[in-house]
């Protein structure tokens, strides 16, 4: 129960990982009153979506306007801005540079680039763009617990030559523990003296929290969470959980239940995310939770011992 | 992701600390599939219920069979025992010592005794019959987040003279981290350095799996769970996620899918217990969940503002 001061920054994702699980069906009303709380709390940052470009997405017409950010949509949306600063996620390849106005002209201040580690020079290259037009970036290099030595090294001297701010370590699959976690940040600090690290986890095996505690007692400075854990598959780290409990902070635990309260205990009663079996199989196979959304949206969605056998029979799995 | 051997047990409890739920609504066949799945699973131990006696307490009427563990009954439930020995708990003042069978003429192997701090003298009394009648014994300590040092090292001296084989650090309130279990079991093993160790988490703040994990690493032995997390509010360490990722142990996880699907899914369907806001509150505040589940029975179940400003205010909460 040591008291410290916490140098962590919350980056709440509800909006943007939250809108995987609801196609970014959230109306104005509710991010608006997300925000509130968010800012009331003293949460650093909302990531209020992607900023890709409909251009290069299958089925965009489809989706809640939280997944092509557009500047003067944001801005009708959040016209008082709080402390609370506003982030975007990029995917590689799906992203328009040309779309991406100068920070001075734009609602965001910081954003991000998912990619894989092969990606990692494209990633840079963006970041690059990003850092020059005036915004906090970060890199967040997804699916760690697949990705060797060699190749880890190699996007470690990129990213030392690079502007980038932030580099993150992503738990895609849920699969990691605090030995893992705790070895991945000594790693991450080792070869990256220079820069701050980040920190993304997955609820698959209620991991989420800890995890995501322990990088920050590690010198993690940015951690991703949602309210509710609201996101994809088996979900996030619970902003409320980090609220409540992480030491040495000034965070306000009753905004977000109010929070809670209004948007995510009800929104859970009609969209599904969280400790669900068949994310907990993919997480402990560590492995990617595709096939376990699928078997959800299917009717065999509680058979979980026929889905075991399938992932577990290396015949049957064409995957593997 | 080193490999190790790993000495822990695990204590299923679903049946005892799920009856907190359901009032012990189990029937014959749930029990008797649920140890078959356990047995497969490699768990050493479950816990069948409580061995409390019905004179002792108010109510026992309306109570399932498993709340007051009969030696007849038990007898025509698991006919043939496998490797998973049984487990039963008795509170001090509501167990009749007359009632517990010498152990060659009985179906228990362990009997474990809860107790709070002040009463481990009456605790330890208990463990002494029920060891000369030939149980494993277990001294399971409540609350320990509201115990006081002094009181604390006065019970290490109590149990260091008696007979009790094994000793439980239980995070009653689910209010524990695992900067706290690490200081706790560092203190009970240079305290009690000839006592085995246990632990008994809850889940209120998403740490029971973590928190159990650590515990394991750090040396104790006995491990409690139960399947689904299936226990009191919040719930307990999930079994499934022990037998799916302790390292350097030979458990096998489909059975408890098996379990899973079959058993305790569809009763949470009917039955309410794990991450639930206002358990996490009590759990944040280091207190009983009494009030959290008296919330979950009333019309007001998921005012969690309301409920925060009444634990919070000190002139309401006349608990505190």
């Amino acid at each position: 129960m040591k008291t410290m001061t916490n140098h962590s920054k919350i980056v709440d994702c509800t909006i943007r990982d939250g809108g995987l699980v609801n196609n970014w069906d959230f109306s104005v009303e509710f991010v608006q009153k997300l925000y509130e709380s968010l800012n009331e709390a003293g949460v650093e940052y909302m990531e209020v979506g992607y900023k890709n470009s409909p251009k290069l997405l299958k089925g965009a017409d489809k989706a809640g306007p939280w997944r092509f950010l557009n500047d003067d949509f944001l801005r009708k949306v959040i016209p008082q801005k709080g402390n609370t600063k506003l982030s975007a996620l990029v995917d590689i390849g799906r992203v328009d540079e040309n779309d991406i106005l100068p920070r001075s002209e734009s609602m965001l201040d910081l954003i991000r680039v998912a990619c894989y580690i092969k990606d990692v020079d494209k990633g840079l290259e963006l970041v690059r763009i990003f850092h020059e037009r005036g915004y906090e970036t970060t890199l967040n290099i997804m699916a760690l617990s697949n990705v060797m030595e060699n190749e880890l090294l190699e996007a470690f001297e990129m990213i030392n030559e690079s502007v980038v701010d932030v580099v993150y370590i992503v738990d895609s699959y849920g699969s990691l523990d605090h030995s893992d976690i705790k070895y991945l940040v000594e790693k991450f600090k080792l070869h990256l003296p220079n820069k701050r690290l980040g920190v993304h986890t997955h609820n698959n095996m209620q991991l989420a929290f800890s995890n995501t505690l322990i990088a920050s007692e590690l010198g993690v400075e940015l951690l991703d969470a949602s309210v509710y854990g609201m996101g994809r598959a088996a979900g996030n780290c619970p902003t409320e959980l980090l609220i409540a409990h992480l030491k040495g902070t000034k965070y306000k635990l009753r905004p977000v239940l109010d929070a809670l309260e209004q948007l995510l205990v009800p929104l859970r009663e009609k969209e599904e995310w969280g400790y669900i079996l068949p994310y907990m199989i993919t997480g402990h196979l560590d492995e990617h939770p595709r096939s376990a959304m699928a078997l959800r949206n299917s009717e065999n969605k509680d058979r979980v011992v026929d889905f075991y056998d399938t992932l577990t029979t290396p015949e049957v799995n064409f995957d593997k």
